[in-house]
């Protein structure tokens, strides 16, 4: 369609504007980029899958919130099997098949056979059952899903409802769910897509004197065929389908799934640590996993490494709009002639975005060293001496915790800040909010999972005081035994010194702190024996001070590999730092001040100091999201294409490219029909309800 | 579909459980909802229309998030030409109407036609317009809406781009749009739904004596026919369509506009206060629009009130699902026979609820005192005397930006409270949330609105620093007289006196605060001469500290209309009271402690008391929501519901109305295919991408 709107062009040029941006800060991008994601070879991969997706129609975003929910699960579908053709196509690995994931940006409704279902059946299945099974998972002859968490019973596995219980004569198990609330629920892949489901039940055998009493042996894993291999349709004894819209994951087939005296062989339960004796019929336990600290750490880590990328690319959006979109002239200005400012130059947008840009690289610092810690442990592992990883490992609850919580709040508060066209679905955030909303609550609940950190360091700390001059383990041994030793005669800290911020004076405050929260905690826990539900809050607060400290102390470690960067990378990062650890401390500058970490004079000063650090930082803002690589194609975003060309690119999809502008509508209530001209008068519409 | 899962029930009666608390509160529901909404008959209002809106099924809300969004304009167009039917047929009045809409909780297509552009018609047509226009746009025989917003432009007025250019011998003015960013952007009802708009353009005139120069005089109103009578489509010369979708308002065309020398007659530009004038061609202005502060008041007044009950509902659902939803059992219990805990007994659950709970009754009574002093002073605005009410017109920016911020993130805040099931569709939260996300940045943005307090408040203590001894004109000149006399000898409260809570010292500890930060902000300012766009977060946190205060004492105000309410309910408002001020002054610890208003025990103390007043509170939390008479067919809700059957609802949902479990897919990649048996292989899908 051409029309007189074809030579409109925007009052102000966005990629000039961008292009100015970029001229103003001598950071070199390439370099910088390298730095944080050279990583196994992470950006000639991304570029290469790039060049393959970007091709293929099918992958295409930008109608995808025009869809229907049952559409978005088609094209979910549609795709994951594009994707398996492609691999096999391009020859790509496992690792282009990550990032291939990454870049389409959707949970696909393969998902959990290739994640849950595997490992499970890897890890927990008998030799046997594995070379009977695996092959089908890997040719995806069959495909998987994991089915634990319950319509009634999410985090507490314990709890579960749903029963394997154990026939000795026919030497089955049959699968009942008692209740509704034993309905599995949630469980990715499982709705309309899965033909196998991994089934955590409750194991119940018979008594051998007593065959009526059943006897309880804990959750158990079994494989279990949920579908007809030719018609997909459930098997008889099996209700299973789709639990309807959520908040996100439009494209994922989350299921539901209620067994009736179902059936299945002995060789159904996953039997490498335990097993039910075929001619006795007991229960036969062959130890449990091992506990596989280092792996869990990985994962951690990615889930930090993730946080970081997703915050990343909301920063990344409202830097570049934030430096094209200007709005009012500065109200000291004495001149009409000046233009409006942009809006990243006013503090109160600043306020909500560079601590945010800032983050990004304290979640990166710490999750490359849980990386590192993991690659370089991985010998001792094996030998069975976990080291350092363990500390790690259980900091890695709280880290989790803070870090999606972290980018979860910060995907909307960068929204907030572009004003009204961050409401809009080309902002580039509707979905990546909606889906990224899961991570607070799912993996562990953000604010019960802290539980597990702040109990640990209520043993470390409770062992220091027992004993002051053992040799530490660990950086918490260290610091419990330096704050024992300091704290009769405590002088808070000051954050500048001689008129610069000392950056060793705020490791040592983020430090402090969370020495002293654990050392209260142990005290009301373990002298005053209080109640470990009425300490929750405590618990919750202490466990974010202590994965503060470790994003602190893992940026500042961090400066020594700086010195490879080329000016004014090294400094500018160095800004990040103060800038993410002053404003964190800002925001929690009470529990500071209570803990006697920092003086009040410090904490009254400090919004003078976060103000002089984003201007510092604010020439450097577009160069800083360009180095995170996020390319346009997974920004899916008009406000933050890397051109500038936000207007052009708003108008053309409304223009264009909407497809609820191609239907005429009959606005008149007298009449009955909606659409104008149209066969059904829209009726269909209605028939749907 | 009859099958097993029939006769299937949760392990534990939701029902039942919500009756248990119910019966462990002595409040008496009806006495407290008539007290917060006996208001001009809204109870009797709400159940009238509900009873009616309740049988229609067009108004069945359960599977709108199944819909495209093309879909989900139809049906909102649909439902707004069926609510002007039913208007008709039930004689209903305008309040009836709006409580319709309110129930109804989507954003109509037929929204701006009622408000924005009959209100700008009535308000600025001269009586000549009016009585051409106004019969037409009674009858709905036009649609209109209102076209200010720019794509480029949006709070800032004077930077529109749109122009009228008069054309003296034609004596018409020429509508264009030099720029893409020119583009109307935004306009509600202009998408796809309005026949007319009032257009906001820059005025341009021809000097008398130069005319190929043109004069500005500034941003005019314009109505303009857009769209042909008969076939609905845009008239020659302007580009119209919806702009696409959005976080949320999916029913609603929020459209774009572009004009291409568009002609209206010299009559289009309303005219009550400016004019070109026929003969002569020369800009006439008959004065400005008196400064309509009453009606603002009640407009702010009612966005407060339109925030509390948006808070409500999502409390509602969050403290009645948390009241059912059971997880883990007490870490130090005993005994194993132990129930899993109600979540809400969770001290980690309560403390993102519970407060939250409490600041629903903090907007209310603000919102009620606008509503009075506006009822009150009505005769003496009239008379041109705006007494105390300027004072509070002022603060309404304060308070529309806080109110909203607090509503908005209290959604999200209690979706996460309620784990996984919180991100279901079935949570009743992601209708509320998208839309009412819009919030914080529409009609003045949360952080720019904020300047017009501070602005106010450094002239307000100016004023006082000059005389001390003035006459107090209002509230705000008694604070900071108070102040001013007090500050060289300031000993900072404590919140705890003799062992129980001081409630009058915490709102003086408010008060001084928010008096402290305006004479920090005078200083600054008037004293030191600072660039007001470098204190623009400083003048941010003064708004809010100001509008807090205000919040606390309009609740404590209240307690004198509680005497009439039965035993428990007035002390329960207490503790409510309580709840939202000390967790107010927790989360802002900082600033309380900078301002000399709290000491710092009282702060480091805060953390014990909320946990008190949490559990003091916890047996009526559910009776509280109660009293906010939410119908289930607003909340729309399977964990809000009102009879607690949340996991049969959800069941229900899943299994027997989600219209994706009515398709079955083939899951192989090795087919192009996605559905088994249909005739197109869902390729029906594809071809829309």
């Amino acid at each position: 369609m051409r029309d007189f709107t074809d030579h409109l062009k925007p009052a102000h040029d966005g990629t000039a504007t961008l292009q100015a941006e970029r001229d103003g800060s001598a950071i070199n991008v390439k370099e910088l980029a390298w730095h944080l994601l050279g990583r196994d070879g992470f950006l000639e991969r991304q570029e290469k899958v790039l060049k393959v997706l970007s091709k293929e129609k099918i992958f295409k975003k930008d109608q995808q919130l025009n869809l229907s929910r049952p559409e978005r699960y088609h094209l979910g579908l549609a795709r994951a099997k594009a994707t398996q053709r492609l691999i096999r196509r391009e020859g790509w690995d496992h690792e282009d098949y990550k990032l291939a994931e990454y870049l389409n940006d959707e949970m696909s409704p393969y998902f959990l056979h290739m994640s849950m279902f595997v490992t499970t059946v890897r890890e927990q299945g008998s030799e046997e059952q594995q070379s009977y099974w695996m092959p089908k998972i890997l040719s995806y002859d069959i495909i998987g899903c994991y089915a634990q968490t319950e319509l009634g019973h999410g985090s507490n596995v314990r709890g579960l409802e749903t029963t394997a219980t154990w026939d000795p004569i026919k030497k089955e198990f049959e699968i009942h769910s008692p209740h509704l609330t034993a309905s599995k629920w949630w469980n990715g892949s499982m709705g309309r897509t899965a033909t196998h489901a991994i089934v955590v039940a409750q194991l119940l055998l018979p008594r051998r004197d007593d065959p009526t009493t059943l006897t309880s042996h804990g959750p158990q894993t079994f494989i279990v065929q949920i579908r007809d291999k030719k018609s997909h349709l459930p098997l008889e004894g099996i209700a299973v389908g789709d639990i309807g819209p959520k908040y996100g994951y439009a494209s994922m087939d989350n299921g539901y799934m209620l067994f009736n005296h179902f059936r299945v062989p002995r060789s159904a339960m996953l039997s490498r640590y335990a097993e039910v004796a075929d001619e006795t019929g007991a229960f036969v336990s062959m130890g449990h996993p091992a506990v596989v600290y280092g792996s869990l750490t990985y994962v951690r880590g990615q889930i930090i490494m993730h946080a970081r990328l997703v915050l990343a690319r909301a920063v990344t959006i409202a830097v570049r709009y934030c430096s094209i979109r200007r709005q009012f002239r500065d109200r000291d200005s004495k001149s009409p002639q000046d233009d409006e400012m942009k809006v990243l130059d006013y503090p109160t947008v600043q306020i909500r975005i560079l601590p945010l840009l800032a983050t990004t690289f304290a979640l990166h610092y710490t999750g490359e060293y849980m990386y590192e810690l993991y690659r370089k442990s991985r010998e001792t592992i094996e030998a069975g001496d976990f080291g350092p990883l363990a500390e790690l490992h259980s900091a890695s609850s709280g880290l989790k915790s803070l870090c999606t919580t972290l980018a979860a709040d910060g995907i909307e508060t960068c929204r907030r800040a572009m004003g009204g066209h961050g409401f809009g679905g080309r902002s580039g955030l509707v979905g990546l909010n909606a889906d990224y909303l899961s991570k607070p609550t799912v993996e562990g609940d953000n604010w019960m999972i802290t539980q597990q950190v702040a109990s640990y360091l209520i043993k470390k700390i409770s062992e220091a005081v027992k004993d002051p001059h053992a040799t530490p383990k660990d950086p918490t041994d260290e610091l419990f035994q330096y704050y024992l030793k300091n704290r009769s005669h405590r002088v808070p800290q000051t954050v500048v010194k001689d008129g610069t911020i000392d950056d060793q004076a705020i490791v040592e405050i983020f430090q402090w702190r969370a020495a002293d929260l654990s050392y209260r905690a142990y005290q009301a826990r373990v002298v005053e024996k209080k109640g470990w539900t009425k300490m929750m809050i405590q618990l919750h607060n202490l466990s974010r001070a202590y994965s503060e400290q470790i994003l602190v102390t893992n940026f500042y470690k961090s400066f020594s590999t700086l010195s490879s960067l080329s000016s004014p990378t090294p400094n500018v990062l160095k800004i990040c730092f103060r800038l993410y650890a002053l404003y964190t401390l800002d925001q929690a500058a009470s529990s500071f001040s209570m803990t006697a970490a920092v003086s009040p004079e410090s904490v009254y000063g400090l919004q003078d100091i976060i103000l002089e650090l984003m201007a510092e930082l604010r020439p450097h803002a577009v160069k800083l999201v360009d180095a995170w690589s996020i390319p346009d194609f997974l920004l899916d975003s008009a406000l933050g294409r890397s051109d500038g060309k936000v207007y052009e690119e708003l108008f053309d999809m409304a223009h264009r490219r909407n497809p609820l502008n191609k239907v005429t509508f009959d606005p008149n209530w007298r009449s009955e029909d909606i659409v104008m001209g149209s066969g059904d008068g829209g009726k269909h519409v209605l028939a749907k309800l």
